[in-house]
């Protein structure tokens, strides 16, 4: 398998360094030629996990990204959601025929209020046999310094879907399969909401206990998101609703919803202090308004643009959220954080 | 309705606390009559939560558990879990008539490997129809700082729950109240097992992202479990497996395992840096035996009895536990932790 990777952020950067500790080539399209300048001389990448030293054999750096793709069977999607379709918008219709697509984008497409299989499949033609995602609770730093952690690969080809994580799998990254590649997408999505409330809830001075209460009821009202997804998609012919998770070990497991790629991913997120949605969610807990707390931190917290998608989204899928749904109106609506969160806190179990 | 508490520590305080600021009168059991005494004149436990102030009026204080007891329409169960029966078995077989049981024990009673309304059948005749619980995720240190928490009451004489409840329910208390009370006891004694598991793997120096797997994965085996004890409790006619749980705006849900007395205890624990627990598995990860890492902390956590009493209960449920099994070999029968959790790896999802 003939890899290639779009996007040179941390996260493109972490995926990066796994192939290539493993020896596989890899295309890489950085888009600036300073960069890929620097990082021929350095062995690291000059803005991202720079502590972690690349082979820089293994590696074909290109700034086309229809060059990358066209050399490559493999194309591993690792932008920022919001970038997605710019990166993409100008290549020709027929460029991803015979690839295998991988996203590891944790995110809709704001504008288009898509997941990335959905935006490819109109744009591009790509059927959703071809797509599959990379998915996990990683932070980018603890892969880039070797710690044990864990990725999970989703696609309804079952097969491709193992033999693209076998390509991951070494001493420091565990695979893990299912077919759930509408769930795990939602899933990333819905977690940055929820860890922006967590983030809001510590600004309004709640303690852990709340906290707790809080991240536990989110985790239930996401699976039920979820199931609702999943029945979804079952109807409209998508994908089968399917729990079976397999381990590294190769053992199926079936989960409700509590494995790694879902509870797992909402807990790292909420319970890192140095998630972007927790400081975000903190400064409207603090009470800044949304405009303050974006200029004050010089970027979009993921959760805010997710939270107004999801709502969106949720008006189709009727599922009650009202955890979800109050961090919209705070964001969007102007609700007043203390008066969304009396409402949550009544209906927490 | 009137309240006696057995027990004074801090979590026997803060329900004492609650009580009172609701302006309910309560008896409680101290042992020791200088406590007692320095309580009356200063209006504070000498010992626990002592920044809590009590209006002392609303408190007949005596440290003779029966009459205590002979007083009380409903008795609160707070004393450890190791001390449980001390304290209970040289009182008449009669004592509980015509009484409601209150446990707020968060553990098994090790030497009977009993839960406490087990003993109390066995040894005084309580029916489970007079017993109930109350559990949650609680540091008792935000209750005295009234910082807005939430318990969970269990029974499955629904109305006398709500009944309870209500007794407790104020500004900084939200009351849940559902009818798995065999579930209920059972999670909050696998939280502190898997907090414990995740102590160990900090003294392992996993990082993040691998605690999350970690403490997912905790919370999908303690489902597992809770899941045949549920249905193992109604083939022997016990109680219904039931779990529809009713929030403080008197709203019904049905949760799968992630409600704040399943999910959100886990949380708290396994989160809590101050956790007996944590801090006890950190020492064995590094290497402490368990001799060693119990001189040094001067205590026992509750995790240690805990694993033992799960993993001879589980010989009959037969749920597939993986993690706690391997803190039980680790605690137990000196598998060294670097090789149990090797063996937890390959199993998580």
């Amino acid at each position: 398998m003939n890899f290639g990777i779009i996007g040179s952020g941390s996260w493109g950067t972490a995926l990066a360094k796994i192939l290539t500790d493993n020896n596989h080539p890899v295309n890489w399209w950085i888009r600036n030629e300073k960069d890929i300048i620097y990082f021929k001389n350095r062995h690291h990448n000059p803005q991202y996990l720079s502590s972690a030293y690349f082979d820089t054999d293994l590696i074909n750096f290109n700034n086309d990204v229809a060059a990358v793709i066209e050399s490559s069977d493999c194309i591993i999607m690792v932008v920022p959601s919001a970038y997605a379709t710019q990166t993409l918008s100008e290549l020709p219709r027929s460029i991803f025929q015979n690839k295998k697509i991988v996203s590891a984008i944790k995110g809709i497409l704001p504008e288009q209020n898509l997941l990335l299989n959905e935006y490819l499949k109109s744009e591009f033609g790509v059927a959703l046999s071809d797509y599959f995602t990379i998915l996990g609770p990683c932070h980018a730093e603890e892969v880039g310094a070797e710690k044990l952690s864990y990725l999970t690969f989703s696609g309804i080809d079952v097969d491709t879907t193992k033999l693209i994580a076998s390509h991951f799998k070494n001493d420091y990254i565990n695979t893990i399969e299912n077919s759930d590649v509408y769930g795990v997408q939602y899933a990333a999505v819905l977690k940055n909401i929820y860890a922006l409330g967590a983030g809001i809830a510590h600004g309004l001075e709640y303690g852990d206990n709340f906290l707790s209460v809080l991240i536990a009821n989110s985790a239930d009202e996401m699976a039920g998101f979820l199931r609702k997804v999943g029945i979804k998609n079952v109807e409209v012919g998508g994908i089968e609703h399917n729990l079976t998770i397999t381990n590294t070990r190769n053992e199926k497991h079936t989960t409700n919803y509590a494995a790694s790629v879902y509870l797992g991913d909402l807990l790292v997120t909420c319970y890192s202090l140095y998630s972007r949605n927790r400081t975000f969610g903190n400064m409207i807990g603090k009470g800044y308004s949304v405009k303050a707390a974006q200029l004050e931190m010089n970027m979009v917290a993921e959760g805010y643009n997710a939270s107004k998608c999801i709502y969106n989204i949720n008006k189709k899928i009727l599922a009650e959220m009202p955890i979800a749904e109050t961090i919209y109106k705070i964001l969007w609506e102007n609700m007043p954080a203390i008066k969304g969160f009396e409402n949550i806190e009544k209906s927490l179990v």
